[in-house]
């Protein structure tokens, strides 16, 4: 049995920068290293070639009946800079107290070493595990797996074999507490583009003859939240799901300090919609963002001109059941509504993913129609996790997206269990990113404890 | 004698970019290009030391008794910026047809051009001219003319002994209508800076529980309109001078055509101060602009950050008798009085310059004080463009401002006559700035005739 540790700091000096066309090197080598690492524990190993980075796809079959998982994973991480700001070389791994430094130490190389290592000891444990695992670990996370769409269609009959996705890709509030991510967001995001004159003109000599479009642009946003904080776009909140019980109760267990939140954002007041705590809101409620805005003249000093043209960047997160279609059609018609006259308006389309959610079993009031596998491996996590950590899980939706968890669940059916493994201070996609050794000696454990469990096996 | 059009490219050539501190080698030969010049006919030039870059004081003196014009100018340009968007170099003056391309071309380097080759055209005729004339040409107007306050101080007494003063910096409406311009507007600008959270945050894992800076920033900006076009800041109209009618008249005599300037400007609609045309608009009511904003992710594809800051670059165009520190105060207060809780607010101010109105001799209803020099020099303008151009000029108030022609009235009391040269279609401030020849070629013939009738030769 190899070293997990080693093996992580072997994953983590290869280069896998995916949004680098620079870094083939390290993107190529990254993912021959998780390749050769699971042959080497008797997986067959499949390179799927997509339009950028190949998407690994390794099975271990069986027999029919056997569950079978399908364990999620990608061995792509984000750029490293600014560079300046590392305290140790980013893809030179550094070990200092119980943490390992390094680019995608948490993000996402530890968690899925952790999944590898713990398979890897259950199938020296138990040569004949009655369980069918296939890993599928894509190398283009990091840039919104743009290729994720076309394999699924390819690949669908045979994930359709599997009867849930397991995976470490989410966070852990604290060490102490495990949470099982039951619900991701959603986002719908595109550019509004507006122009007025056709050119920049100087505000002297045209200055109060036409609207500018920065100012439109202003009254247009404007109108897109209540003062209160709710989205002021007809019909943005039919589809969102009420909020069920159990699921305020499970976030009360946390216990999350809004003191203590406020000030790590560095904020004195919050904004959220109105009757829901931030921790809810971040969870349970849908937002319009505005990421970026420019138009003029922005740099020092001054210059006296009516811009031609201004845009924003707006991202919108959904929770179930709002579709990104939908929600981007009317968002558009209300700007499209209030946009004056004398302003042309373009929309440019960007990318979009569905929100998800997954009920744990006994959780919900209303039945849920769930296979029986799911549903053992929901409970496996459950024990497992009270054994190893102390405490059972909790169950919570989280804000963040993770769009190719309900694209599998549209094009397979197949849920998640999204096992969290990362720490708020590992400081995922910035300088010194970190990852926990001990979350990640807890991690194997409990992986382990719960594939067996899920097999049939003792642990 | 020099050739004017050969001198004028060699003055493009030489990248004046006042407010870019790299371009300190084309500051420097600019102003070195103008001294020379006045030197090599006769003048005494002193370069006067600012903070920042030299005047340039050039004096032909001469009986005390001798009328005396001061001429001024500026050697400085605008930022080429957006480069992209130039047809020929920005700097490398290219002429197509009757025009000569180059940013300055038009603001302020040619119309100088024209008034130094017509001092030296009339010397030539006249090498003992009873005229005293000073050129003041600066290196700083396209920042505002920081240093020139301090300058006026220091050289009141010696500027006193003029009469009055005498540029071209303003605006021809065509190629046949010359338009001595009457009045001036005033600038406010400044610049807001909001930040919500102390660092960018990702929007999925902290969306929906605090006010983006950016939606702070348009809700603010959008509550300075009304819908119909006022600035919506209590007390900004009340200094506002009433419009005289004989302004009116002289701008219907203009005859200007709405549509012509729609399409100019590439609208399908108007925005002006209710009851107010255009043209009446640009040149009569003040105006509130932003002329930048920026926020965020601006590049290419998407950024789901919800970002710390946000700012706009905000210009206010005055009119007599509004100050601009008053209004300045003013819309402050407005902004801080409607800024969102959670939301820290900063002004970085920027400069600024009093609106200014002068009356041609037999206008206005209610009597002028006014010197007998000025009084003569406006008649002799009135004839020289008459004889030239084959039709008296238009008095007229513009919608730009040059600050220091108030500056030049309120601390030495000297009047302007401002003989406009650049036409709509240069493109000032813009991407290929040019400057139209034949305007240049009438213009130097004017300004020899208007001087030479205030000194009393024959022209």
């Amino acid at each position: 049995m190899f070293d997990p540790i080693e093996k992580l700091k072997e994953f983590i000096r290869h280069q896998s920068i995916s949004a680098d066309s620079t870094a083939k090197a390290g993107m190529q080598g990254a993912q021959q290293f998780v390749a050769d690492l699971l042959k080497s524990f008797g997986f067959a190993v499949e390179s799927v070639t997509t339009a950028l980075h190949p998407i690994i796809f390794a099975q271990r079959g069986g027999d029919p009946s056997w569950p079978h998982v399908v364990i999620y994973g990608h061995y792509d991480v984000q750029p490293a800079d600014p560079l300046a700001l590392w305290k140790t070389p980013a893809f030179e791994p550094t070990i200092i107290g119980n943490r390992i430094y390094g680019r995608g130490a948490a993000d996402n190389k530890g968690p899925l070493m952790t999944n590898i290592a713990a398979v890897a000891q259950l199938l020296e444990q138990h040569p004949n595990l009655p369980l069918r695992i296939t890993f599928l670990i894509e190398g283009e996370e990091e840039m919104g797996s743009p290729s994720f769409p076309k394999f699924l269609e390819t690949y669908a009959d045979k994930l359709r074999e599997a009867d849930f996705v397991f995976l470490s890709d989410t966070a852990l509030p604290n060490e102490q507490q495990v949470v099982i991510t039951a619900g991701l967001r959603g986002l719908a995001l595109f550019d509004v583009h507006l122009t007025g004159a056709k050119g920049d003109l100087h505000s002297g000599l045209h200055g109060g003859v036409l609207r500018n479009p920065i100012q439109a642009l202003a009254e247009i946003l404007a109108t897109l939240h209540t003062p209160e904080g709710r989205v002021n776009v007809p019909g943005f909140y039919d589809d969102v799901l009420d909020v069920e019980p159990w699921e305020r109760d499970e976030l009360k267990k946390l216990g999350a300090d809004e003191k203590a939140y406020a000030d790590f954002l560095g904020i004195d007041t919050f904004y959220t919609t109105p009757g829901f705590s931030p921790f809810e809101s971040v969870r349970f409620q849908p937002t319009l963002e505005f990421n970026g805005i420019g138009g003029g003249y922005q740099g020092e000093g001054t210059k006296t001109v009516i811009p031609s043209k201004a845009f924003a960047k707006i991202s919108c997160r959904l929770v179930p059941n709002q579709e990104p279609d939908k929600i981007k059609k009317l968002v558009m018609d209300a700007i499209r509504a209030r946009t004056p006259k004398g302003i042309k308006l373009e929309f440019v389309d960007q990318h979009k993913g569905d929100p998800y959610v997954v009920v744990p079993p006994g959780r919900s009031n209303t039945p849920v129609d769930q296979s029986p596998v799911l549903a053992k491996a929901f409970r496996a996590t459950d024990a497992a996790v009270t054994t190893v950590w102390g405490r059972p899980p909790l169950y919570l939706r989280e804000g963040g997206s993770v769009p190719i968890i309900a694209d599998i669940k549209h094009t397979t059916g197949l849920d998640s269990v999204m096992f969290g493994l990362f720490l708020p201070e590992d400081n995922l996609h910035a300088p010194n990113e970190s990852f926990n050794l001990d979350v990640m000696r807890k991690g194997i454990e409990t992986t382990r404890r719960i594939l067996a469990s899920v097999a049939g096996v003792t642990a």
